[in-house]
């Protein structure tokens, strides 16, 4: 299995991302190849401090950069020899099993959506995050901005995709599905949610758990927590806003200390034929390691793939 | 000038509505009475106790209480006589000039509809919170859960009455308006964000400050952020969330000591034809206090003297 990168995305391209690659590739199984893309002599040169198992890393020549003030759709298109475009061209012809880069993300959701697809019966891809858990590890709520706008049967179809990347990448057994809501009764909330809850109340394609209130994202209530891309973007900017006040403050401990970027590996985007992981332009090597750990593990996990059965076998 | 309070309403009442009362009247100025709504013998009893002005505090007695778990609608037509239910009279007779209640919050939104109703030229009332602004002092949001389903020229309007609210209750000069988003480009956001921003953006109606992400809630890109009443109230239980287990972790600081509900004085609902605070259902003593005096500044400013004129100068 190859895992590719993206080495010349992020604010601290490409120093950070070769630290973050490396860091990945120690936690990789022998079997396992690193495909990194970008400009083959500072790629070279900046990993020859580095002590790594040469076999296992390859190093694909890209001789352009999209830059993060490009525009998406045009930089795409015409920057042909990016090591974005070559990264989703790989990922296309199966060259690589995932993709990652903290790059230009409007770039990433292009690739996405034209070079890879969405999956046959998927509506619409979404974005997912991981919001610390009291208890220990991490509630999943999706969709964090890929669609402002949405529809009940849309987020009826989050629910699943949530429930496979929880349980196939998280190793959740029966994982419980939350709806973002302003009440728990079920004829609470805008006439979106009141839609969704309505077709997944009595779902046989994953465990609905009810609404979940605000209060409730941190909590045991729910494993994976769907929501429209509005209001769930709105929700970890406003975690990301407490976090950053918090750290300030030197008041973090373990719980709000999980709340750092850096342990979340970005936003994978679920949905799509081939795992894709956006990652935060400001990624240090840490944030790019756990990155492209959760790239692989998607691909590992044959994601896609089950999303598409699930799906298939719903329709 | 006299202020109404419903002592039966809270789950601590009466007992703490008697206490917050006591503790608000000793804010009043000498022109200003306190009017206790709720059983009469308790009230006395309960009173007996303090060191209060006696010419200043009237009882008036209501035989009847809506409990918390009451049905909203049939209760307020079904118990004439209840507490709620008086307050409203008298509201509406203008016997009263202000009325709050840490009661059946559907109960009250019941009796702010329909026996208050809705100032002219308004198209829906909106409920405002405090959110703690790390410079000091607080940001107000709006909606936080009246409207979950909402329209451009609806938000247009919570930008119309948080601005008089942020001038008039709390003395901000020329507050800025930020609109709750994605994104800061015009053109990003759901599309009530973007029709609401083509609205706002020439406005000569209030302060536009453009789009605030979910991280600007704190600082000081805005004195009022307004939204949906679906994303408004998921924003502030998320709020609450995180207080809570700041709380239980003592974490608190003089920042976020501040996002304490009792500080807040409750939820008034603007762009009614009288000042109306619903208060939490937790409400202590201290919550009671601030609920009144919110209600008494309300009714001191002439909000909704104010609100109606500014809504009939753009209508």
């Amino acid at each position: 299995m190859k895992i590719g990168l993206d080495v010349m995305g992020g604010d601290y391209a490409p120093d950070c991302a070769i630290e973050g690659a490396v860091l990945a590739h120690k936690e990789f199984l022998p079997s396992e190849k690193l495909v990194l893309i970008g400009d083959k002599n500072i790629i070279t040169s900046k990993l020859s401090v580095y002590d790594y198992d040469k076999d296992r890393i390859e190093i694909v020549h890209a001789s352009e950069v999209i830059e993060m003030g490009d525009s998406p759709t045009k930089a795409f298109a015409s920057k042909v020899n990016s090591s974005v475009n070559i990264g989703f061209t790989m990922l296309k012809k199966k060259e690589i099993q995932a993709f990652s880069s903290a790059g230009n993300s409007g770039a990433m959701m292009v690739g996405s959506m034209y070079a890879i697809n969405t999956i046959p019966g998927v509506i619409r891809p979404a974005c997912a995050a991981l919001i610390p858990r009291l208890s220990g590890g991490y509630n999943i709520l999706l969709d964090v901005g890929t669609n402002p706008d949405t529809k009940p049967d849309v987020l009826y179809q989050y629910a699943i995709l949530g429930s496979i990347y929880a349980s196939e990448v998280f190793g959740k057994k029966n994982p419980k599905i939350g709806l973002l809501n302003i009440g728990e009764e079920e004829k609470k909330g805008n006439l979106l949610c009141q839609g969704a809850y309505r077709l997944m109340k009595n779902s046989a394609d994953f465990n609905f758990a009810g609404n979940i209130e605000g209060r409730d994202l941190f909590d045991d209530s729910a494993d994976v927590i769907v929501c429209d891309g509005f209001t769930g973007n709105v929700v970890i900017k406003e975690a990301e806003g407490f976090y950053d006040i918090l750290a300030k403050r030197n008041l973090l401990d373990d719980f709000f200390g999980r709340f750092n970027y850096e342990n979340q590996g970005g936003s994978p985007i679920l949905g799509i034929n081939a795992p894709v992981v956006i990652g935060h332009g400001i990624s240090n090597g840490t944030a790019i390691k756990n990155m492209v750990l959760l790239s692989r593990n998607m691909a590992a996990a044959k994601l896609s793939d089950k999303i598409g059965s699930a799906v298939a076998r719903y329709r």
